[in-house]
């Protein structure tokens, strides 16, 4: 059995709540690899054999020691199953395309890690934010963007089905690190001539909702405007 | 921590993916209380305790000892944290309404056992179904209702969140049987004057996906119709 842990959920956030319901210490415990963002939507967070890096709105990438500190949402896993990858002249069209009816990825959790040298990433980074909270949907309509040529690293995330579309991100969600630490964010675009690494599908969501978080048991959620909301907010360019 | 264990989606059995994914012996191995359906869609089961219930459109209810039948759809869990609960006039209405708010249950996964004298209750039971299999929708317009007038027995099931409406049944998912075990059902109506029982708040879904089912794995959701389609097949009358 291989198992997706997810807290929170992108409905929580996209109704503001914002605040952290895990800590580092306790996340860690359900995977060694991931992504996420930290209490007040601050940032984009990679999490790749238990280091935990923390992209900021400046465009600062912060190596996380303090395991106390809490995330509203957050997906990891230990790899289980992995599967080596190559992959040619890849971007988004073909990671949405190519490779999803490849391996029929389209009613399952999967898991994905490409490193290499990319010809283009453009990121968008989260800026913190105080309370009262905006949505989410407020907040990725005002954040800032940053490209870099002909970089090393990694993108690193999961591929969610489209009837979870409304808990998690539908479809690929996934965070780049470049190898010298100093560049991350979520992957809005990308060209790479070729990537290596590895990918794993679930059988298993372990979802895991923040139940003794008042305001995550009042928040109202808007079922009208959620999945579009969530695909503007998380989606990637192409 | 208290964990839902649920095997397969209702989107899966909205796109007629009837077969069975998951044997009683594996079921049980995540949960001694429970709801379900077997391979082809064939009646409505109660797991109480370990013990397998399975009411089929005839209307009888036969108790399941082959360990190997096969479920495409189930909902387990081990009782942990179990609250006791007395109701008093109580009917879909009041579950749907007061209990929910009472107990903040809007954004929650929750379980509800509720037994003591029904003065009316109303079930239908899904009829088995042949290949190639129809959608659950089709299969939801024409099935048996059965109606019992001051009966003993017990209500069992689930209460999920609106934005899990794509996955499972949004509100109360619940099935009933009687004290006999010769009355049983998903139920649409009830009304009892007093029923006492326990409930309980998860804070983790264990969804667990046919990853290995070929049918699983091709099928088409049609994401514009399924909430309200699942709203439909699985809905309580009130």
């Amino acid at each position: 059995m291989t198992t997706l842990y997810e807290h929170g959920t992108l409905a929580a956030l996209m109704a503001g709540n914002f605040d952290g319901t895990i800590t580092v210490s306790d996340l860690l415990k359900h995977g060694s690899m991931g992504i996420g963002t930290f209490t007040g939507l601050d940032g984009e967070v990679v999490i790749l054999n238990n280091e935990v890096y923390q992209a900021v709105s400046s465009g600062q990438v912060n190596h996380i020691i303090d395991m106390d500190a809490t995330m509203p949402f957050a997906s990891v896993h230990f790899p289980a199953e992995q599967q080596d990858i190559t992959l040619r002249n890849v971007n988004f069209a073909k990671l949405n395309n190519d490779f999803v009816k490849e391996h029929k990825l389209a009613n399952v959790f999967a898991f994905l890690q490409l490193s290499g040298e990319f010809k283009h990433v453009k990121i968008r980074i989260a800026p913190k934010q105080e309370k009262p909270y905006p949505t989410l949907l407020d907040v990725a309509q005002h954040q800032p963007e940053f490209t870099a040529e002909n970089i090393s690293g990694t993108i690193i995330g999961y591929y969610a089905p489209d009837i979870f579309g409304t808990i998690t991100a539908a479809g690929w969600h996934l965070h780049f690190i470049s190898d010298d630490r100093q560049f991350a964010g979520h992957l809005l675009a990308f060209d790479a001539p070729k990537l290596t690494g590895s990918f794993e599908i679930f059988d298993n969501l372990e979802q895991h909702l923040p139940i003794h978080n008042k305001e995550f048991r009042a928040s109202e959620v808007d079922m009208a405007t959620l999945r579009d909301g969530i695909a503007i907010s998380e989606g990637n360019a192409e």
